[in-house]
């Protein structure tokens, strides 16, 4: 077996401790040597962001978060942090606050103090996006990735169950896609596998006890290296069969990746055997597909696309856009036939093989 | 379990090929926009080190490489990297190589694209040396991280077996001391069993089959992961009873690792048998201890500290010294009776307990 990889490990402190934002938020401040915070977090946000602002020095406050990061919202954040002359930018909040500080950070150079509340993962990446008109660009940069994390998994404890189930399986999803990416490497495999554990341990305790700390610390463990993982190694067959469907269908995005992706899995499985018994071991179960099944009941996720709005006869239109966007390694071949069969049976939540 | 840890991942580009080391050296060396190295080879590898060059814009040689990189020897090596106007660093070497080239950039500033040719690792840590009038002084410092490390198995086809057992086991007790060091976190765990598992299969392929490429590739990832894993996670029991028995006694520092390890496996994984079984997945064994010893049997590992020279009866006085040095959070405590019985066993190649 050949070893041949490029990898491109990315600086980041991350400080990982529950009920101690507000002391590591001011202190990772103080390390970037920054007195003039600009803090974003949304208005729902509130209450979790005042503890944190309270121990920082005299900040600007910012709650205009829209998701997507539409430009017009990203320029007026920019004015904010212009006119007050804010040297770092602290975000409390998910992917879209996240999204917005760095579309701050993206054309000022600021660095970014970065606070989840979600398992969304944006925190870990050099990812930024902003929509115009409707149009998304994305793109990559080192100055949009926080310089620090600060993970508080108290801040988690209020998110309800089924956001968390979505976003948890969401970061799953991120790992074993990243088993087979199209810049899959060993480091990413080895930070996907201990992803798959954390999360496979985490989520269902999440739902069996929502408010014990240690589902939630162990999901946004899982959640960071999910981010980590996917960020290095792409998007894998997985995630272009659900952004086809997301795009074309409208399906919501959670649930697709939920439902689809125990059948990516079944196709994948059989052609990298040795990612296979490493999963497997990630889930503490004799088979990936084993524990992920698993997993997948014991939070009671999403079982057919039927469910979010796909119909039958829509299948053959997606496959055809599927297969135009299919990652040329994905390990399993990828026919029109397979395809078909994968999307029928995600469609009515057949048994995956 | 609690999930409380801080992390610092250190930026760096890490290009993993075999038989490919000019081309990627080259491009690695104009990604940073550079156009006058200085290549830092012995003369010893000098025919590693020409095809590599000749691959370069014209470049200042410089092959005056000192072990623990003395103060007159690295300010030498500053003064032909400024009489030249250099613009990066090329290491081609082992420790001693990259850490000349380290010394440089300490002052300097120039980037380093390090090509190893030991398993020694320094080219993936942020940590410096120097020696003067035999006295050693270490600091971390970001500017001497290698920006770019060219890994390249087929440079390591010539190194003796006994070298690269010696080199290898090195990488693995770095692994595993890591799994309790004192500032250890998730992350380096992580890595830190990857890095078993490659070295465990590598190792032994070595010995079987010096000339082969998939073991050289296997055990140069593993020293590769066993140097982030530990420069992140820092010393543990292990090292500091070496540290201390090399000091004291001059004791061969390769052999006292390869003897020592197993002995501070047996003591502390009784006390952390999560990373127990990890690491005996890692090694593919009933038991982390188990794996280890059939390595150890695998590759002819030495066995015994009294045939390096340690003496019965310098055992009480390295009693002390190593107490002194303990981290205080190994997971088992270290006692001066449980101490004295881990010493007298690896003095004379007794069973670990």
């Amino acid at each position: 077996m050949t070893v041949s990889f490029t990898h491109e490990t990315l600086p980041q402190r991350v400080v990982f401790a529950s009920y101690q934002a507000a002391g590591h938020v001011a202190d990772e401040v103080a390390r970037l040597g920054a007195t003039r915070p600009m803090v974003i977090a949304t208005a729902a946000n509130r209450a979790l962001a005042d503890p944190l602002v309270a121990a920082l020095p005299a900040a600007v406050r910012h709650d205009e978060v829209v998701m997507h990061v539409p430009t017009d919202v990203a320029e007026r954040a920019r004015m904010v942090a212009e006119k007050h002359d804010v040297d770092v930018v602290v975000s409390i909040g998910g992917g879209s606050t996240t999204g917005l500080a760095k579309a701050v950070a993206l054309t000022t150079g600021l660095p970014i103090v970065a606070v989840p509340t979600t398992y969304a993962g944006s925190e870990a990446t050099n990812v930024w996006g902003l929509t115009e008109g409707g149009r998304k660009t994305t793109g990559v940069d080192a100055r949009v990735l926080p310089r620090s994390v600060v993970y508080d998994a108290s801040l988690l404890l209020s998110l309800p169950v089924p956001l968390s189930v979505a976003s948890g399986l969401n970061a799953l999803a991120h790992c074993v896609d990243s088993m087979w990416a199209p810049r899959v490497d060993p480091i990413d495999q080895a930070l996907a596998v201990e992803g798959i554990r954390a999360l496979s341990q985490g989520l269902p305790e999440v739902v069996r006890e929502p408010q014990g700390i240690a589902g939630r610390e162990q999901t946004l463990y899982g959640a960071y290296l999910a981010a980590v993982a996917f960020a290095s190694a792409g998007s894998g067959l997985h995630h272009r069969i659900c952004h086809v469907l997301g795009g074309m269908y409208n399906l919501p995005h959670a649930q697709t990746h939920a439902v689809v992706l125990p059948y990516v899995l079944a196709l994948n499985v059989p052609s990298v055997p040795t990612s296979g018994q490493r999963m497997a071991a990630a889930f503490g179960a004799a088979s990936a597909l084993e524990g992920l099944q698993r997993l997948r009941e014991q939070v009671a996720a999403p079982r057919a696309l039927r469910d979010y709005g796909l119909r039958e006869t829509d299948i053959p239109a997606a496959v055809d856009a599927v297969l135009a966007a299919v990652p040329p390694n994905n390990p399993t071949p990828v026919t029109r036939e397979n395809l078909e069969d994968l999307l029928r049976r995600a469609w009515d939540g057949g048994e995956p093989v």
